[in-house]
């Protein structure tokens, strides 16, 4: 037997997130679900897919990883087109090689990353009818300078109880980056941790727009992080906007790109 | 009564282009079918809006320009917001402004500009989940630099019945900028002309495709246009790659962004 990973982007639009929903009262859509239909057609494919995270509707991904087993022959070069000949258009496999059993797609992961885009209204301006699924339009009198020094204090191993929406056994995660790049109108916050909590990403993104709008200073992420009460953060970002984008299978910081 | 000037943006991946067709069997979703409905609903306004080309099925637009006719008193800076929020979320209204009753998309329109939007895929890679509707993807293998060479060949005045889909009064039509642009692996060809006919932009996208696959040589444009037959030139490129851009006002050149 041997196991594949593969790399996977996908449109989440018009899925209810990654996971299988076994308990559902109705079939619902996901990557997962379509995944795992795409594998059971492959002889010698186990159906069984299992990710490096787990993202909720409507989120998009450039590069999820997950991995299945297989008795199969077939070279592992002609696994994507395979597999893409067998998804739906709105998830594409980029890229498949076979790794060592003891690889496993979630618990090997050293770091997730994610991009969450938006982009600046003019004054007068509409939002993107073409961009409308891809990016979150925001005021264009936000204050950008202070959400740009904010986004670092959400950097280190900190009790993240107060961006969190479910309970979780324990609330500490390390970020190891979180910075708030903007190219003219377009923003993207680019942050990764080894591993975040349900909604934590979209939390820090609320809770940057709110210092945009001058209703917390960058020096109150401490103190709001402190307090671990998720009201006194902002509201969780729609998903739209928010890309799963690497996961890392080094350690933070081993790869030259990961410095800046 | 005042005449207003709309830019619009739209998605064309849920219309059958831009005009209403009233003599469809069964109604039919287009952009200036939605548009009208919206202007029904503005008191004072006549809901009836002419624009500055007709896009077909699936073709997006950034920038297409209509009028429209009105009795209300509302503030031109208004407008947009007002349609806006009486418009689905496919179609934006970027900009509206007050023009002479003497203005008409259509003709007073000197240049139309579309873009065509196409990626080279690398060997063993999949088209991109997230732009499967915007962007056009094609065999990295394309010699590129043949197709730089043959674009600029379909600029001038010349007959483009090869290039047809329908029989029009005058083939004759002024191409005044036919480039094709690349940034990595991403390529765009930027097309302006007095306008166009039917399906022409794309099967100039088409022909570009030929001579990049071999099919035809950079030289052979000139002999595939003079001879004024369609099965000569490259299919229809898909429409999911095509934007209208621009129409402009004054006459091609005048403006110092023209110019190259």
């Amino acid at each position: 037997m041997r196991r594949i990973k593969l790399t996977l982007e996908f449109d989440g639009t018009d899925f209810f997130g990654w996971q299988v929903q076994a308990g559902a009262a109705h079939p619902v859509r996901t990557v997962q679900g379509v995944l795992e239909a795409a594998l059971a057609t492959l002889p010698g494919a186990r159906p069984k897919a299992h990710a490096a995270g787990r993202t909720d509707a409507g989120v998009h991904a450039l590069a999820m990883v997950a991995h299945y087993d297989t008795d199969d022959r077939i070279p592992v070069a002609k696994v994507p087109a395979a597999l893409n000949a067998r998804l739906p258009p709105d998830v594409r496999v980029l890229h498949a090689e076979e790794v060592p059993r003891s690889f496993e797609a979630q618990f090997s992961c050293c770091y997730r990353r994610y991009l969450y885009r938006m982009r600046l209204l003019r004054a007068s301006r509409a939002g993107s009818a073409l961009e409308r699924r891809r990016v979150l339009f925001v005021p264009g009198a936000l204050d950008l300078e202070a959400m740009q020094r904010a986004a670092p204090r959400f950097e280190g191993t900190r009790d993240f109880a107060a961006l969190a929406t479910q309970e979780s056994r324990t609330t500490v995660r390390t970020v190891y980056r979180c910075r708030l790049g903007a190219a003219g109108p377009d923003l993207t916050l680019d942050i990764a941790a080894d591993g975040f909590l349900r909604n934590m990403v979209r939390a820090v993104v609320g809770t940057l727009l709110w210092v945009g709008e001058g209703k917390l200073a960058p020096e109150d992420v401490s103190a709001l992080l402190a307090a671990r009460d998720r009201r006194r953060a902002g509201p969780n970002a729609p998903p739209h906007g928010l890309y799963f984008a690497e996961a890392g299978y080094e350690p933070w910081g081993t790869r030259a790109e990961d410095a800046e």
